[in-house]
């Protein structure tokens, strides 16, 4: 019998949304829900590299993550107000960046460059592993416009995990999140090897045994998110 | 019969859709869309006002606009990557601000202030009519969440109008927009008076009689977005 | 009988003043008076044009505007030092540039850039269009120094108007412009065409009979405004 | 028989130093020599706490990283010249923070903050472990000095750890660094429970037993670790 | 014989020209000229000082420094523009406040602080230091109009001296000044003490025989400036 | 007998130590300190100069200054954390460029830039002037590992002087330097020629006498710290 408020298992995911072409414009658009958390990802496609690559014959794959003010439970200060970006929007920025970048074929996309947008509309936790989710549809959308889907060498996806009361607990959303002694962001392959992990003791540290858990937890969230990823494409 | 790409009569609107609530966390939230421009609009509420406002027993009301990147033809930079933001975005932030203050009676609204944003998220022209358009209608909502739906004196709905070709039309889509000799924003109150007029000679300069025509067609299409701002909150 | 604490009939300019070559370096200089207002206008012409431009064989005309620390009734912030420009300035800069770009030959101008700059050394209300007023009158002495008079189609001169008191009243000073109810900005051509159409309700909308009343006087404003440019630079 | 550059053993540290009082003024100051890397680490304590936490009762800790522009191989930009601090010193700076918060009892602090400021002036690989390291010897100093040695209620220290030609190693040197398939940064407290783990593929995603050894290896190194700062502490 | 393109003596100043009360907001106001070099100089006053000063009974003068983007030869950017104050801006800026305070009771002057804004309308040559010796006279009508002139406990001004072809020249104007091995700006009170000595060898370093001669021609200089200064003040 | 609290002479530098090639990675490198001041100096050789010196043949020298946050008695914030350099660091940043081009011969440097860099690791007085006294070893030692030992026309040193209770002293540790009346710092060539000579005013302004007497101090203190200079590079 589970314990969680929402009334699912410990390692049940939220029901998750993946709507493609949410937009006109940008190559590929993924709008994805993760229960109540809404992230809103576009693949822009462009010709050319940046500066420091070019003639290389190689492409690029960037990626830019933001939250709008209004996605959060209390408003936050938009970040093109202050002047300067935070350091959790770069470190997010780049943990998604890095996560698309390990399944692209960069001889394969050619001298082109594919930006990513992952802009928060709401919030209620785990909007990264989302971004990375949805993100990594709109990226395949666009490598299939461009007429270059072998440029993609596989699929990432992403999920939180963490130890709430003792219990390690799949994808947590806002109200969890904020109770976590322990805390995981985990992204992987559709083949089920890692790309990134990146745990954080909030509270207390955590020992090995309770690492391994939440290791395979994420393992079994993830090729779930994966299925769901295929289903949504087919 | 239309000359329109779209079919429409030239003193006809899109199709204006309304969605309330789309957003969980702010007071007041709306999805707007004129065709195939889409403003996600957010009322959020706070106690307390600015600092030179403190004391005076009176509210406030501020709005703030942007652009997703994804959002136009071809991407756009982040004014928060940028570090600064552009002129067209301050100019449009504070006409939407000047817009909504017309028709909000401080006082009833007490020592609080409501921040309004407007996000673009897919752009085809008058997205600053749009934003105003929905920004009343989450406005009104925050205001009847905070108990002081008096604090509203009046409704407010903004068109855009030009003159293409020779002929006046109203509401703008992107295509039509760039084509324009004269281009011209008009804010006004339910009641069919005057907030705002903002008008401008891309190509030549016009002449009194245009500049007529196209207030008479503005008067138009206000009347028609306040019957439609007036069905949503029914 | 004048209500108007400077005596002034409610259609009358103020005393204008323009002083042309104020400056020894750039191409024109005009020291603009509009009573106690006084903006130094200068248009620098060089070689080339932005990049988004080269290789079309047109020129190009932008404008700045800035207002010195001490010529507000009260000092106000240094844009430099605070590290960012302001919406209001933003707001004119631009107003500016396209009001001067409404009557430029582009073609004629070829492939040289001329930028304006408009800094208010003393403000009392209609700042810009002081600045626009005397901007053309330097912009139209660089043409001439260029050897390119001819990229000049015509001329433009700028008026506020407002209603005080439920009277339209010409080029308010800063005394007048707090107590506007409306508020209006209004570009012409010396053909006596529109450019630009900024009106603003400050206090109570305002109806079209209003509208129109306001029109009618910037008309006349603009008119006589082009005779004393015309007068400068006999 | 080892195959590294520097003759080391795939689960040996590099030579560590640790010279604590290097300056005079911080409450506490290390630097820290792992092999040819070289940060100085600081600890300042001051009264008082950020805004949000005033009246608490709790102290804080916070931490920020940074690199001399001469400390890389070829010269790097000051991030102060540039204006902005890239994504790569925020994320530093957090996980700094975070790192030494795990081991602090705010309440036995006091309402005080103590600043970590972990300047890099030689590197070569392994400058956030390093960091980390060096600046837990700084912060237990300047608590001793503070005279609340109970606010700490455990130690940390980090390091590297990857994956090079198949084989796991412990302490990347720059030259290994670059060469790494898979990189973790591993940070635990003396009493070997994790605090942070960050593994990245830097070229192919890592399977489930490469991550295991990865973490078997570091907790080795942390374990050297801890008996060094315990020896520097002496 | 002079052998100065403008045909002065070598230890002669160029034309000084000293307008007070050139603008109506400020406190005091001067605009200076040195030739054709052209500073508009406003001292404004307000009650208070800034927060390190609090409740210490003493008054605060502050200075900042700016030049006009046509002011130059050829058009400089606007550091506004730009987003950040150049060096040159910054040390000129400290400079003149300096000086004035040099000549400043702090205890007669009471909790008040007065801004001095120096903003170079034109330049050629000398800005510092007409900027430095308009300054003072808008310092002391500022203080005159408070009610407090004892506040004044001297005058200063400020000249250039430089070495050109070997032989020492007072107040260099724009073609001299690049031309000069050394460049020395000189700060003095009207009672013959130095405030600042600034000296710089542009081309070959100097000796202590030519810095005696600099000094020399700059104590004859200042002396000769503070004649002007009272004279203005009559 | 010396009333200094440190027991020197009047005229006696503080001890002082040049340790070369502290760092691996520039082409020169100097930790200097004079008495508890310690400045780490780089000088970072590239191939190439600033765009507007392409082409002419030439070399170019520049440098940056900075302080480390605990360098100072209670912690300064970080420049790159506030996003904008203070005045001070820019004029001093300034000064040490100049003082060092001013014994370089641009020709024979090439088209190379040497890039110094001064950041401050402790902070007690005279910061600036063991900067570029430090510098000039490092930028010796990076000419002569670029192979252009003759780009160096002669060296150049820097030291403190300042009146304190009436006296005049050499190079003032921080305690003397914020009780000094006058204060100079004076930058010269190895040849007893003058590069840099600022003095300031702090307490009451100074007559010629005491700037006589300042300085032939510096002369001594200067030649002194070239003995050293040349000593260290022996």
């Amino acid at each position: 019998m589970s314990t969680r408020e929402d009334g699912r298992a410990d390692d049940e995911l939220r029901p998750i949304t993946i709507t493609r072409n949410w937009l006109d414009h940008p190559a590929g658009s993924v709008l994805i829900e993760f229960g109540r958390t809404r992230v809103l990802c576009a693949a822009s496609a462009s010709e050319g590299v940046p500066r420091w690559r070019k003639g290389s014959g190689l492409g690029w794959v960037t990626a830019e993550y933001a939250m709008l003010p209004a996605s959060t439970n209390t408003r936050s200060d938009r970040e093109s107000v202050k002047g300067r970006i935070g350091g959790r929007t770069h470190e997010i920025s780049r943990l998604i960046g890095r996560s698309l970048r390990a399944v692209i074929d960069y001889k394969a996309l050619g001298e082109n460059t594919i930006q990513i947008d992952c802009d928060v509309l709401q919030a209620d936790g785990g909007t990264r592993t989302a971004a990375i989710t949805g993100a990594y549809v709109a990226l395949a959308d666009a490598c299939a416009k461009l007429g270059v889907p072998q440029a993609l060498t596989g699929s990432v996806a992403a999920v939180s995990v963490g130890i709430i009361d003792g219990v390690p607990r799949l994808d947590l959303p806002y109200v969890e999140d904020v109770r976590a002694e322990t805390d995981m962001n985990v992204v992987m392959t559709g083949a089920g090897a890692f790309v990134e992990v990146q745990g954080t003791a909030e509270g207390a540290p955590f020992d090995r045994a309770e690492l391994d858990a939440l290791l395979s937890l994420a393992e079994k969230g993830c090729a779930d998110l994966t299925r769901l990823q295929l289903a949504a494409r087919a």
